[in-house]
């Protein structure tokens, strides 16, 4: 049995989940776990249909990017995660879709502005949508860039990793992370809920305001904060 | 057993009801029911997802919010419900959801207009939105003064609980109540379709015109006056 | 077993394929299956949930909205039914539901634009809206004046009813009939998937032109003319 | 056993696909499987229900659209196939369906405009709608005509097949193709989503730009050029 099991099991078990949640067709997504004291993540093998997953064929890979242990090619976004995880240390799974509601607000290069509770239960701001990458990025080592131009949103707009666990990269899709893969799928699953609130929040009222301070400190404190009484 | 049994299985048996209705996503969503001679509800703990409840997990909560009997922390909104019950002496049940179309009318703070028939089958008026709470309201008694909202919005329209069961929460998302757990979980998935085609409706005519004053008597009372000629 | 066995194992089924196909949530619709020799119809028993349905509750009702057979009181709209069947000499079963799309439309109280060769496989016309009725229409015998309703604006648009097999009724719903209660359910799915799709077209394009006469007719001949040449 | 066994049993497969996927109900959709080397190719009989398929029930069509094996009637869409399959050397399915996204744009007469990477990983272009047939064309040999019409409308674009594998007809609704017919159900899919997805974008942002070149080569390239590194 690989040393890895414990990551593979992780991986396959959230990967699963993705089309149960309706957040993938075919291969379009994958979700990695990490194993910090290893250095490496087990991560889903590239453009293998859901129903043909296994925790065996899941794929090590380091973080720079190269497989460690496993026979299968990894997911082509890889190095996005590998970044990721490189980068941000408390970060335990990531997950990438493009599932249809964040993907059209990720395709209309905007932010998903905060309208309401549901929202600030799980973030104090506008959900970042990453601006387009210049060209020579995406001609250079594309999906390692990727990752950097995440990290590069969130700290030109201040915002802190382990409270924003969402972000959209333009023209793309949605990234999510968690402290393990199991959080980054749930966070991906309440984007999409979040991101579809909001389209049909600005079709009814194309004024509507963002949502008081008052309120979105309240309901991310009551989840998140100090004297949280949220969950058990 | 519990002297609370019966109140814990009907609300065991309507929390069910809403991930079946897709209603709820997670851990978004809660129902109580109560038992008058006793004084006290059962209602959903608090952060649980819906496949691990079981009615002994129920907790048992009375008219001020204090927990009765139960090991588990009870719903976070769990003070919006005594308010209501404590206010409301006819009231069985209550739901809260985030469920996707009435929570957008909620974010974008309107009353959803009456169009048509579905809607007067429940309702004579438009469906109620509270407005957002002040910010003293906020940082307060929040789940607490959540139910004075509501309670004041009624008021304030000159509307009656016993015949109008659903509101909106502005920036938040809809309550609904009802004789019994389950027909406030019915008027749940019962506001969510309206809030559905009240989209649709202004989408397809945005001049459309509100329902006329003969159909919504018309269809209010064949369902619910005197000589209601609907159901056995 | 009644003699009416027939008539009441096709209403059943019929009556089944409605939650199956997503066209009613709870009690909202119901189908009717007509013998014309024995002048009375097989209908869904009033706010009956489908789970309980069997062939043995379906109500048998005259052409005058009587009851013939049967211990539960027939559906609301029973007198809709009867008065099209009386009308009506080769229809053979009727479908009301409060399909999501469909109803939006009839809300807006627009007859449905032909957009499309889906469209015209069934209807070489906008799909009618009967405008909302007079208040003394409403106030009278109401359900048997919306029978009324549906037969006056087929006739003042000089449209056939053999032709034309679903209709809006303004601020209220679709209804739907056909040879069979089985059509007229299948003519209730396709309208609603029809509803959809033309909503979309406007919003996609707000200038989209009806369908060309040439394609009208052909799609229509193709299915329903002389030559067709669709199906076995 | 029918020496046309292979294409009957791939086209049946690919058939039950579509109303898995949900890009049909009832029979609107037909899927066909060719033999090159034979000449014929294997396609759904018309009108027959999804769930009354079976492999031998499929129809053995050739080139000129005529029927070499079956007792059924082959689709009312069969004509097109030929004429595709006659024009197009190196595809091996045909897929036609009205899927409710792919026809609401056809039916708005626009080119799916390419707004994001999910676009991109299969066309580096606007998903092609062809605009509406003559009424010469309609009125003579319709289905042949049809097929004429997508194929001169990727050759006025300047497209070639072998990468554009979807198109649009106006007014009609969507055709795919692939180098097997399980291929052209995929793509049927993946235009179902990238349709719904564009139609959000423009209503999420009605300004939103089309994809940089740059993000259209790397991602087409990616999955399809000569160093791919997506799949195994």
């Amino acid at each position: 049995m690989s040393k890895y099991q414990h990551i593979k099991e992780e991986a396959y078990q959230a990967n699963m989940e993705l089309p149960k949640l309706n957040l993938v067709i075919f291969t379009f997504g994958n979700v990695s776990a990490v194993d910090r004291a290893e250095g490496v993540f087990a991560i889903k093998p590239s453009g293998v249909p859901y129903e043909d997953l296994t925790p065996d064929n899941m794929v090590i890979v380091d973080f720079a990017g190269e497989t460690v242990e496993g026979k299968l090619r990894p997911s082509s976004d890889t190095k996005t995660h590998a970044v990721l995880y490189s980068k941000w240390d408390t970060i335990g799974g990531i997950v990438h879709t493009h599932s249809t509601y964040a993907t059209a607000w990720a395709q209309s290069q905007r932010d998903i502005p905060i309208f309401g509770t549901t929202h600030a239960d799980y973030n104090t701001v506008d959900i970042p949508c990453a601006p387009p990458m210049s060209d020579l990025m995406i001609q250079g080592n594309y999906e390692f860039q990727t990752g950097h131009q995440i990290i590069n949103c969130l700290q030109e707009k201040g915002l802190n990793y382990k409270e924003v666990e969402m972000v959209l990269v333009g023209n793309h899709a949605p990234f999510t992370w968690g402290k393990t893969a199991a959080k980054a799928v749930h966070n991906s699953a309440v984007l999409e809920a979040i991101a579809h609130m909001a389209l049909l929040t600005e079709q009814i009222n194309p004024s509507a305001p963002r949502l008081k301070a008052a309120l979105i400190n309240k309901h991310y404190e009551r989840k998140h904060g100090a004297g949280s009484y949220y969950g058990q």
